[in-house]
């Protein structure tokens, strides 16, 4: 544990001597090393391949299920999305520098927000090798210094990714250490890289629940908790039922395994009857299991009875649970006990319900009439996201650029004393 | 500890409750419930006072300091402010339920974010028993649920302060467990409230770097960290030195004690042998013990020799440390390795260097000319602080009434899948 502390700490300092220098980069040159970084990626696809197929190998020999092992893989087609993301990324606005307000005290000091880098933000994921790079690409336009500590399944990929990042970094005259790898992967790096108070500003995970969760409960530095979805569809009694069926099957099967897709729908007693049967008849094109209450049950025989863990459970899969609600405040009850505050919709054609339904549940987005698909960064227009916020403070939702900045005031005087 | 955690479990569950009602009231009735209160306060002084007195004579049979004490009173005339400061919070402009930004996006899908409270905000605190009374104006304003921890020196205090609080919310018809005083005062109260995650939105520690440590390391719960403050005024080799010893002497001793105080200074090469008699002779008016380093010594024979402790100290009293530096880079170094990320001043008539050095130097606030002192809520114009927040994420600098808001995603659509 001391060897890799100092290790971390050692990546500490030369991440904050890096920082410093980001931050007088300008745009022009942070847009020249991220071009820089997306030709030697598709320059050195080959290698990268090689490397890949190393940790395919240790997967195969590990019995990775398959769906991991396709996480994991990078094809000629991944790896070009990876340098394309990039270029994407150097082509967004600006989002440093940003003068936010500015206003003049009556003693005649001038105040001005202007928006910063955080500084330096640690990373911790798992099996996904592509993470390394679309981590790197946001942190280093918005003049972030990043450590990035990938899981072991992927660590020949990440290897071969930070050294090619890091030599292109340095091909156009900036310090490489703007990106870093942390290539111990024992639990103890990870660790010590939660408790580096001093040397990173902000830790953000980015996986499943698990790592989540023991990011939060571990780390002294502080975390922008990420991703775990449990969202839920309520269908109003002034519903449009073909509408709810159709924002149901999309929200649910159009990529079960992502944390925006639905995973409970909560349907008012008054339209059950009429509606159940259809969005049943919508999702069993796909196969999906509905799991009921005894509510649902009696309508629809095709469910499944509900046990008590169904509700705020993060299925991923073809499963959604299903229950009856007497009012939209039971609707609310449910997602307040079980909900995660990612997204969460109202179907109705009541425009008061909605605003009521909106303004009560607390939860990063809200919808009226629409699929919970949506809260993501491309689809709100934000670009390229490093995760979801699910947590209150900083940012909610789609965390792109401008949610990786901070700010500081600016204060020009004359020599005022208090 | 398990008894703790089942009474904090209840509180968490009754601030559920609260802030869902908290949401739905309107500007107008949460200003009714701010003006009862502070009438409350002020018609029921001398109750305050006679409570108060029971801690006080706690804290003299257990030898408490003479300052400890003194925050520990409660006269008429705090008393009388408590109410005022809770008027003055009542006539703030609105911070929730504004619309940040409104877009459409091509699908037709309108976004609107939206200014929300954080939720339930935990409040541990030490001595002051103000603190309960400003921190609830501040929470309630905002449509925050709040549970408040203070120290067991202001217990009696704080119990009638809430008491009298919450019957004041609860004469206008409003749920009182919106201000709730955890009055267990164990360790045990407040780790548990540090864990009670899915109850606590936010923690915010007002205190000593003490307690902000203990926070900070055991807390599960988001964190804003606020308050150590080890500001530094550096003074460049083109300063000039009159403004430089003014700007000194009043960060230093315009009030000590607290966290936008001078507590080291700074002095360019070139300028050290002019400047350090004449700040010396400004500071020596207030008696400031000065520890020097070596260079400083050898031109300021009254200077105490520094040792190594002195640098990063937060010495909240008269005294202040003093280097001489080589460059404006030797100044920001010294300030990246010592700071606390609060407030740091340059001190210059040279416009490219104060730019210089307000860009590359990591704090809340960053002063050309002027006082670290004026980082203050009320010196910024946004009324009430609950705190200076010293990290990155959610809000830099004076906690006001807005920083006390989240936001949230309202996505409107017509039944718009993915």
């Amino acid at each position: 544990m001391e060897l890799v502390q100092a290790q971390i700490k050692d990546m500490g300092e030369r991440a904050l001597a890096a920082k410093r220098e980001l931050i007088t980069l300008d745009g022009k040159k942070r847009k020249e090393v991220l071009y820089a970084i997306s030709d030697a990626i598709e320059k050195n696809a080959e290698y990268i391949k090689r490397e890949n197929e190393k940790d395919l190998a240790n997967g195969r020999k590990n019995d990775m299920t398959s769906a991991l092992l396709d996480r994991l893989t990078l094809t000629d087609e991944r790896i070009c999305g990876m340098a394309k993301g990039m270029r994407d990324v150097a082509e967004q606005d600006e989002v440093v520098g940003k003068v936010l307000e500015e206003f003049t005290r009556p003693n005649g000091l001038k105040l001005q927000k202007v928006s910063v880098p955080i500084g330096v933000i640690g990373i911790i994921f798992e099996a996904r090798p592509n993470v390394t790079a679309d981590s790197a690409a946001l942190c280093l336009k918005s003049s972030n210094a990043c450590i990035l500590r990938g899981g072991k399944e992927a660590i020949f990929s990440n290897t071969a990714i930070a050294k090619i990042m890091r030599e292109a970094i340095c091909s156009c005259g900036v310090n490489p250490d703007c990106v870093q790898l942390v290539e111990n992967t024992s639990r103890d790096s990870a660790n010590a890289l939660m408790r580096a108070n001093g040397y990173v500003d902000v830790l953000i995970p980015r996986g499943g629940s698990g790592l989540i969760r023991a990011v939060c409960e571990n780390a002294t530095v502080p975390v922008i908790e990420t991703g775990a979805g449990t969202c839920h569809v309520y269908v109003d009694k002034a519903a449009d039922i073909d509408m709810a069926a159709s924002i149901i099957k999309n929200a649910k099967t159009s990529r079960p395994s992502v944390c925006n897709a639905c995973e409970c729908m909560l349907i008012h007693a008054d339209i059950a009857e009429k509606a159940l049967p259809r969005i049943y008849e919508a999702l069993s094109e796909k196969n999906v299991e509905i799991r009921g209450d005894e509510r649902v049950c009696a309508i629809l025989p095709e469910a499944v009875a509900a046990k008590d863990e169904d509700w705020g459970c993060e299925y991923l899969n073809y499963t959604i649970a299903a229950k009856v609600v007497d009012s939209i405040d039971s609707a609310i009850d449910h997602i307040t006990k079980y909900g995660t505050k990612h997204s969460e919709c109202i179907v109705t054609e009541d425009a008061a319900a909605a605003e009521y339904f909106m303004q009560v549940t607390d939860a990063s987005s809200v919808y009226h009439n629409a699929s919970t698909r949506f809260t993501d960064g491309g689809e709100f227009g934000f670009g390229a996201e490093i995760g979801i916020s699910t947590q209150k403070l900083h940012a909610r939702g789609p965390l792109g650029l401008r949610e990786l900045t901070s700010y500081k005031y600016r204060i020009y005087g004359k020599g005022q004393v208090r």
